[in-house]
């Protein structure tokens, strides 16, 4: 069937066509299904939309596929019915709960890559594996085809190591410390993050705020030979272009199957070349992984699929029932960062780095944990790490900057108790909401600065955090938030009386 | 955020509109959220899509969303982030494995409704009723939910009455001989029905070689107030909108949860106003019901949801391994159907559509099943069906047409046996495959005859099936498939030696 090709200048994650639905109907094909579209050699595989709204002899072809075709609007392509691609049967046996084997999976990432499958058919793989769950072969295979699906990077040095966090827990900056801390000891680290998805900052956010991250393996691999560390966004680079497309789908439904969890993370580790791992697994109330039973299951499968992938995975188990950092939103934590490395703080989060970094050290060392920590420290105290940090930061692109010149966004109100009590949590779920309503991410300035610690009593007038934003519209939506999502809890004999 | 629409003159099944990438994030907005879009008073919620192609200022529209705002291109429109719809929550209790409650469920459709449930949510909900089943009382209210959803049709007599098939077999053309010999007793019969999916032809393919089958509720109660009888399609009536969404979804995936299959088929009888209803599930090789057991399972919760309805709930298992007509195709089973009513013919149709409409008849008038076969069948011979049918035709716009005057395709070829041996088996889904490869349902004179019998001897040179098509193309690709599409299989000893 030949078609007058119209192009709409816009991209469509999918490798979407547009039929009018008469000839569809007459070609008995439906929307969702498949045709080959053909020009001058080319062709690619394509996911039917219809609209009466077209006339019988044209086709709707998205900008993606119309420079994979290299066809232009009035051109005319040639279509025919293509068939379903074979990993639709393998997602429709994992709903059926059977394993798949090695050639299957690998069939659905191919799939997947080549855009053959539908957000549909996306979406019934991811929900068939949150509620089936995958055998550890299974996640073995699947974290070797995404790894497969994207970039690597390789190091000479054996001593190549990632930290990596779960995620979850406001102001846990830890990677920003470790980078500089493991490469004044001579470490290899090239860190990719993610921006914030739900939270307030993600570890690219904050260090955006002092450089640029959004380099390619080239240029990172620039940025290690200079200075051993680095701190670039994972987006930049395609480590597991498979993995992306199934975040797309992930991230709007918020299903976070742990199979996909454990493989979108191993396989970055493994195409970053990193040969020592440590994950961190922050677990409480409030945090993605709500408690030690489930960290302990999921550890354990973090540290089979290290095996299975011939990385050394270390992995902690952390609380993450509160906020790391008192300071949220991306300026605020560059600025906490900064005061650490500087010596002019010793908070929750200079500790928590100091036991991470030392746990992953004493490790590949092969040291004890209280010598690790010794020399981690004095990586800090002696100024090195700081020093290391502005090399990363200068290669990356930024100049040197002090913790002292970091602004805040210029709006400020004082939230004060109205009652007494003694605090029992700090809310890290509604701390991301209300710094969003803030503005953060987008907006770097904006935040807030909780003022009080768990178990301190308060009383009417005590200041218990405050909030920052460079637009009042902003503080007005966070003072609204505030009612319904509460960041701090307080003790109380009787909750409500009704 | 104020921007500048652009409306793509094409529908999109979903509300989606197209955002600037950087604009979005700094929105912190992802592909797959959404955002309300105001415009002089109107507002809808829409799902967005993000692209690099179109400037930051600007939003694209499709036609649906265009309309219901009623805005054009070059016009301002307000955009702000929208919470997500709570069917979301309710869906992810489903792939928990939980109950929803009414008031859940209800969310659910009428998030479906409005359209605010991409395609990735949809298939989610119907891959976690495929995984975790439904009990019935969320069967129950998801089938309300339906019949709340479209349009309803109600009849003075309590004789209103529908037959219906789950489908999967060749040739079933009950309803077409039900239709007139129940009207012809005095019954209101409203049948609505589908197109053929994946078969060769279904009802609506075949009543529209003699009549027009496009009709309106109007158009429908006007065939009824004349006739008795109607056969219409389904989707000219929106009967029950909200399955006509999750259709969508789940056609391209070929997933039919049970629960949805029972909603959706039981909303639609109940929408056509019938108060009594025979459900016939035939079941075997080659059927969609694979086996007597499952056949039981389905045909217990179609009684029990019937009951919770209050339709009088029938159901027959029959034998789906075979086709029930020799001929296959929209032409050749319309002229079947004729020939049955002209007396002309006594096959396995005639005998299933007799067994069917008695058992419903002594159902509900209460007599035996043999003196309802007596008066079906002289509802047949008399002629009376048959005026009955004509009647229907010419009230649905057709002419009087005779069995004789029916054409096949201008090709015809002859397949032959090339091998000694017993016929054991005629499979449903292959000569769906074959006659679809012919053109059929397209095409509606493309179908096939099948020369042979289950048990029958063959030697080579035994005519095994003819194949008809419109061109040349189509018989080849038929002749192709047929290696690996066998709709005829033999009997053996040793199928084979390796």
């Amino acid at each position: 069937m030949k078609l007058k090709v119209k192009v709409m200048d816009v991209e469509q994650g999918q490798q979407e066509i547009v039929l009018n639905q008469e000839l569809s109907h007459e070609m008995c094909l439906e929307t969702g299904e498949r045709v080959i579209v053909k020009y001058n050699g080319n062709e690619i595989t394509c996911i039917i939309d219809e609209s009466r709204r077209i006339s019988k002899n044209t086709i709707i072809l998205y900008h993606e596929s119309a420079q994979k075709l290299n066809v232009k609007t009035g051109q005319m392509v040639d279509i025919r019915p293509a068939i379903k691609p074979a990993g639709i049967d393998y997602i429709k046996k994992k709903i059926r709960n059977e394993s798949l084997n090695r050639m299957e999976i690998t069939e659905i990432i191919a799939n997947v890559l080549e855009e053959k499958l539908s957000n549909a058919e996306l979406s019934a793989f991811i929900t068939s594996i949150e509620i089936n769950g995958m055998s550890p072969e299974e996640t073995l295979y699947l974290t070797e085809e995404i790894y497969n699906s994207g970039e690597h990077m390789e190091w000479n040095s054996e001593k190549t190591v990632s930290i990596h966090s779960v995620g979850g827990v406001s102001g846990d900056r830890i990677t920003m410390l470790a980078t500089p801390i493991l490469a004044t000891l001579g470490y290899t680290v090239p860190k990719t993050a993610t921006r914030a998805i739900s939270s307030a900052s993600g570890t690219i956010d904050a260090m955006e705020v002092l450089c640029n991250v959004t380099l390619n393996k080239k240029q990172i691999m620039e940025v290690i030979k200079k200075t051993k560390g680095c701190v670039a966004w994972g987006g930049a680079v395609n480590l597991a272009i498979a993995d992306d497309k199934l975040i797309k789908i992930r991230n709007p439904l918020q299903l976070d199957p742990q199979p996909l969890v454990l493989s979108s993370i191993m396989a970055k580790k493994k195409a970053e070349g990193a040969k020592h791992v440590l994950i961190d697994v922050p677990f409480g109330r409030g945090a993605k992984i709500l408690d030690l039973k489930n960290a302990e299951i999921i550890s354990k499968s973090f540290r089979e699929l290290g095996k299975g992938l011939g990385i050394n995975t270390i992995v902690t188990l952390t609380d993450g029932s509160k906020p790391v950092l008192n300071e949220i939103g991306p300026s605020f934590e560059a600025k906490a960062v900064l005061e650490i490395l500087e010596g002019k703080r010793k908070d929750k989060l200079y500790e928590k780095a100091v036991e991470m970094t030392a746990i992953l050290y004493s490790n590949v060392e092969k040291i004890s944990l209280e010598k690790a920590k010794q020399i981690i420290v004095q990586t800090i105290t002696s100024g090195k790490a700081l020093k290391k940090f502005q090399d990363i930061i200068i290669a990356q692109g930024g100049k040197i900057i002090t913790s002292a010149s970091i602004k805040h966004a210029k709006i400020k109100r004082i939230i004060k108790s109205t009652e007494h009590g003694i605090v029992s949590h700090l809310d890290n779920k509604n701390i991301a909401r209300i710094a969003r309503a803030l503005g953060a991410p987008g907006d770097k300035q904006a935040g807030l600065i909780i003022k009080v610690a768990t178990n301190q009593r308060i009383t009417p007038g005590t200041e218990l955090y405050e909030i920052y934003a460079n637009s009042q519209e902003n503080i007005n939506e966070a003072l609204r938030l505030m009612n319904d999502y509460r960041i701090i809890e307080l003790q109380r004999l009787v909750y409500s009386i009704e």
